[in-house]
């Protein structure tokens, strides 16, 4: 029974019910030319009898219920597929709104905590033919990132390659017997933090007061909005994918980078969503924005400990999209670090997307009474530059589901994905009303970037 | 803000993510002759716009996280209908076998505290255009014999009677302010109680002293056995419909109550399946049988608090089925009744189904080391004499699903419901492996009862 790095049980430790810690990905596919109607159940029959697993799947900790101190892992010799590998159908009309509402019902629940800590549905009855795969992994076994890598990692970029694995599976042999992506940044900070701090709890508790004494010393001060109070345990997801090629053009007509047409499409979408709920406040909202500080040399294999978290000013307060992308711009150019003041450790630790909102949880009245460090996360995770396939299947999109947290009710989490840039977009389903409204928003503020820019 | 009484609140405090605390009802209808293919749109339609809800609906607990002390009701003033009404789909190839396995993952999961306590499942999809109603309502609102007839009066013996509420809903204008059932025996022991043990954790505390006190003079002693043991989270629910004529001649020739009967099925569909995975005990199972005290001519009106439990003696030992079902018959006749040396109002409170397995949960090592006070529960709850129809739909089933808890991995439920005896079966889904070869084991046990009493 191994014992879990501080890294893994802090995210058991300090789930509820309300504050169900698990990272989700929702793909998208067309199926093959020339499918025939019992293509899904033929697939579904061949995942099912497939023996490729990675070792993290099978991983469920030792002793299920909340305890203090160390928690270790068990390997469950007697895995119920059938279980974790779920079939699903949407119902009339079958329309992409249909399966948005089932994965947002699907990313509420709690994983059971006695088995591996993981659900994949394979989904039928779009309206369009095409059928669409959830995953679901508690963040004790990986963080959003690297989920989103894992994933990728069961495709291919070859329409004709049919052996790729069950999104559980894994390409390598050799990580078979390595549960965690070499790429896991919180792999590497848990080996480190764990030999300072020791125990589980003493390191949550390091982590919420290195964060609060610094909500003190941070370069810019969020206003407090609708997004940033006490959450339910119902979510609702929204996804939906945009031309890379479109935001190339403005960043290349605007001078600016692409991240930073994405962060103002994201502020024009917000702006718009907040008056329509009579809630922009005056000043401008501050998004937490992970960023690898990789070099470019290094970017085929990811390190991992190497990434940072800037604050970003998104300039909701401005009414012409051109002066918000030049705010957003500005800002992020700055480079005002969020961390600058804490020892490299500590940065390590607390600059993982969702490892730093562990600072602003769970302490009874933080939430209301004081303002928050960042108003929420915008994370642009890179993915493949090619079309990708599953098995002949054609990937359309593949689209993040994060994890909320009181004082953090909304997270916008995109990937670049082949020509498209795909959103996902996660809420809590009480404090953010009408969340896929965001989604016309963002298609209403990429238009309005193209016209400023000029590009159309 | 009302006060909860005591055995609404009790559930809350001792629910856990393993022993989520709700029941539930799968409704299985044909649709009315002429239905078009917008039938099942058009009903969603009408059950979103309907605004009879019954208010015991609308409520929520004022503090969802898990308090000491006592524990109030708020009205829930903006409910989301669309949240708690959700329209579901069964995958290819759409039988019976898809939508318990679509049930089972619903009754698995816990409800969200910030919300009112109940779901509701529209279900499309089945192959033989069939439609099915999962609703799950938490115990703190309803027990399980409450919510049997609650939704049994939401139905209708006219099929052409289209005024039928949804299954929030009720018929009776006088009891949209009233909460409860007046039938809920568990609300009039709650009062009782309240007034003599104050707070909820004392209350809980009482129970399950008295409960443990007393297996020491339980007047049977049941063995131990792999449904006795601790349980996980995730449920495998099993349904299944029998012929009621085909029982009552087995009552009728062999001079044993219906009842006797159905216990007797039950008793070598357990035989059976314990032999099946080696672990039949050679002590006879022990059941506990909540039994209606009530005399004939009450039986219009549910007075609720003359009920009590026998303890069954299933004969599972012997291998005559004829000698088995004798042994059921001696057992209930003699009526030892589990709780003759309580007073009254702990025999109250105690005898409730679910109440009174409170009694042999969550004390830590009680389980591993104790024997059960009885091994399983059985539970027939007297439905509609008559066809019922729902808005012309007809009710061809109405399966309870029940709460488990540690040392009681398996739950039998069953209601007569016009000519047929509806089985819903409860199991913990790691603790009953394959509990779906009940449902088979039933049917063998009734065609042998058929053979052994001459009737076939």
């Amino acid at each position: 029974m191994p014992l879990m790095p501080v890294t893994d049980s802090m995210f058991l430790l300090v789930e509820t019910r309300e504050h169900p810690m698990h990272v989700g990905g929702l793909q998208l596919f067309r199926k093959p030319e020339g499918a025939d109607g019992n293509y899904l159940r033929d697939l579904r029959r061949s995942m099912l009898d497939s023996d490729n697993m990675r070792s993290v799947f099978r991983r469920r900790p030792s002793r299920p219920v909340n305890t203090l101190g160390h928690v270790s892992w068990s390997t469950d010799a007697e895995l119920e597929l059938d279980y974790h590998f779920r079939h699903s159908a949407l119902p009339q009309p079958g329309r992409i709104r249909e399966l948005l509402e089932l994965t947002s019902r699907w990313h509420s629940t709690l994983l059971d905590r006695h088995r591996p800590l993981w659900e994949t549905h394979l989904i039928e009855g779009l309206q369009d033919g095409r059928f669409a795969v959830y995953t679901k992994v508690h963040h004790a076994l990986m963080d959003g990132v690297s989920a989103l890598r894992h994933l990728q990692g069961t495709l291919s970029d070859d329409p004709d390659d049919l052996d790729c694995p069950p999104p559980w599976g894994t390409r390598q042999a050799t990580s078979t017997h390595n549960g965690k992506a070499p790429s896991s940044f919180l792999e590497t900070a848990g080996k480190t933090f764990g030999q300072v701090a020791g125990i589980a709890p003493a390191a949550a508790k390091v982590a919420r007061e290195a964060f609060r004494e610094h909500t003190l010393t941070l370069p810019m001060q969020a206003p407090k909005t609708m997004l940033n109070v006490p959450i339910g345990g119902a979510r609702r997801f929204a996804a939906q994918s945009w031309s890379l090629d479109r935001v190339k053009a403005i960043a290349t007509a605007a001078g600016v980078s692409r991240n930073d047409v994405v962060l103002a499409m994201c502020s024009g979408a917000l702006r718009d969503y907040l008056i329509e709920q009579s809630a922009l406040p005056d000043a401008p909202l501050i998004a937490m924005v992970p960023v690898s500080l990789r070099r470019k040399a290094d970017a085929g294999e990811a390190s991992g400990n190497n990434i940072g978290a800037l604050l970003c000013n998104l300039g909701t307060d401005l009414t012409d999209p051109a002066l918000r992308l030049a705010a957003v711009h500005t800002s992020m150019r700055n480079g005002k670090k969020l961390f600058s003041e804490l020892t490299p450790l500590q940065t390590l630790l607390l600059s993982g997307v969702n490892v730093a909102q562990l600072g602003v949880s769970p302490l009874p009245g933080v939430v209301n009474n004081t303002r928050p460090p960042f108003n929420l996360v915008i994370s642009n995770v890179p993915g493949p530059r090619k079309q990708m396939y599953w098995n002949g299947a054609t990937l359309d999109g593949i689209y993040p589901a994060s994890v909320l947290l009181d004082g953090q009710a909304l997270n916008i989490t995109l990937t670049s994905n082949g020509d498209n840039l795909d959103f996902g977009i996660t809420g809590c389903r009480r404090s953010v009303p009408h969340l896929q409204r965001i989604l016309t928003h963002l298609d209403t503020a990429l238009a309005e970037l193209e016209g400023a820019s000029g590009v159309r």
